[in-house]
């Protein structure tokens, strides 16, 4: 029995917080995972920059919104749905992930959530537990899973190391180099070849 | 952050059993684990009751495509789909599950799968783990979920009764007589407005 956890910013959807940098023109907010492995760090950072520039939850809910998947991800995980078992393992948060989700007709995801002030101010981000993605596999895994891992940036290597199977997929270039035992998809049909390929063996 | 853990025969689809007992005409295929427990006895005796009848894994196929989910059973878990992550936790198998997931707009399943012989004839069935309802309630509250589980045989006792919450669904009477104290929804409207008032908490 075999369950596929996809990693969703970069994967399946744009990188939200690239989306929202480019949007508001403020350039800090273009820093992700790729470049900051913290993501502690990385999130406590965002929340302070928006909150000096008086961007409330809406406003990123309004980008998120108009986003819509990446091309070819939808048809990508409809059809990967029929193969086998698949979650989300994401370190974004629920508030997020709800309006892409519903366009991707509403995979499992486990996340995160964010504390929201009353005047609609995002307050602090809430992991559901240290190192998530890992951890979610290391369940799996006990409840008798074959699993197979994929993502694109630093937050993802845990889970491809400790599944069963794994890849990167459209992985910027400084992964690549520290990481030059594991397979890469660059397109959709060859990130579905190298599932197929697991799934079969 | 919660996840509702639900049944799917009895709950979401008819008993399958019951159905192909129905086309068939085999009376001893109507028995269930609202009548015996023992899972693996269940399973092993229809597996040789089929065999008996020369009864292939495509004729049980073919009842279980025309069955389609129980009336509202749809719109039920879409509508719960857009509140809260979803897992079907099943002792069926893969094999059984699949044209009935398609016709739910695929939600994530976690059950068991069959061994096949080059005939088609079922040879046995494999259970991924045992107690694996109640052991996947408690890898996802190691993974920090508040839990909520429904169902509707003995075989849903042990992740209800584990859950941070839960309650049955068109329980037999049996049942309720012995767990007088779970909450019993008999409709989806009911079913819903239990599960919200847990998320709500």
């Amino acid at each position: 029995m075999d369950i596929v956890c996809l990693d969703m910013e970069g994967v399946l959807v744009p990188e939200i917080w690239i989306n929202v940098a480019e949007r508001t023109g403020i350039e800090e907010l273009r820093i992700t995972t790729r470049e900051e492995p913290d993501y502690d760090k990385l999130m406590a950072n965002r929340i302070k920059i928006l909150a000096q520039h008086k961007l409330a939850l809406s406003d990123i809910q309004a980008v998120i919104a108009s986003m819509g998947p990446m091309e070819g991800a939808l048809a990508f995980l409809d059809e990967l749905r029929t193969l086998t078992q698949v979650v989300i393992l994401s370190d974004t948060f629920t508030e997020f992930a709800k309006p892409l989700m519903q366009q991707l007709n509403w995979p499992t995801i486990w996340c995160n959530d964010l504390e929201v002030g009353a005047n609609g101010m995002l307050i602090r981000h809430r992991m559901r537990m240290h190192d998530g993605k890992k951890k979610a596999i290391q369940a799996l895994k006990e409840l008798n899973y074959r699993t197979f891992a994929a993502g694109d940036s630093y937050n993802d290597l845990s889970m491809i190391r400790e599944a069963d199977g794994g890849c990167l997929f459209r992985a910027p270039k400084n992964i690549l180099l520290e990481h030059p035992d594991l397979k890469l998809a660059t397109t959709y049909d060859e990130f579905l070849s190298i599932i197929k390929e697991f799934l079969a063996t």
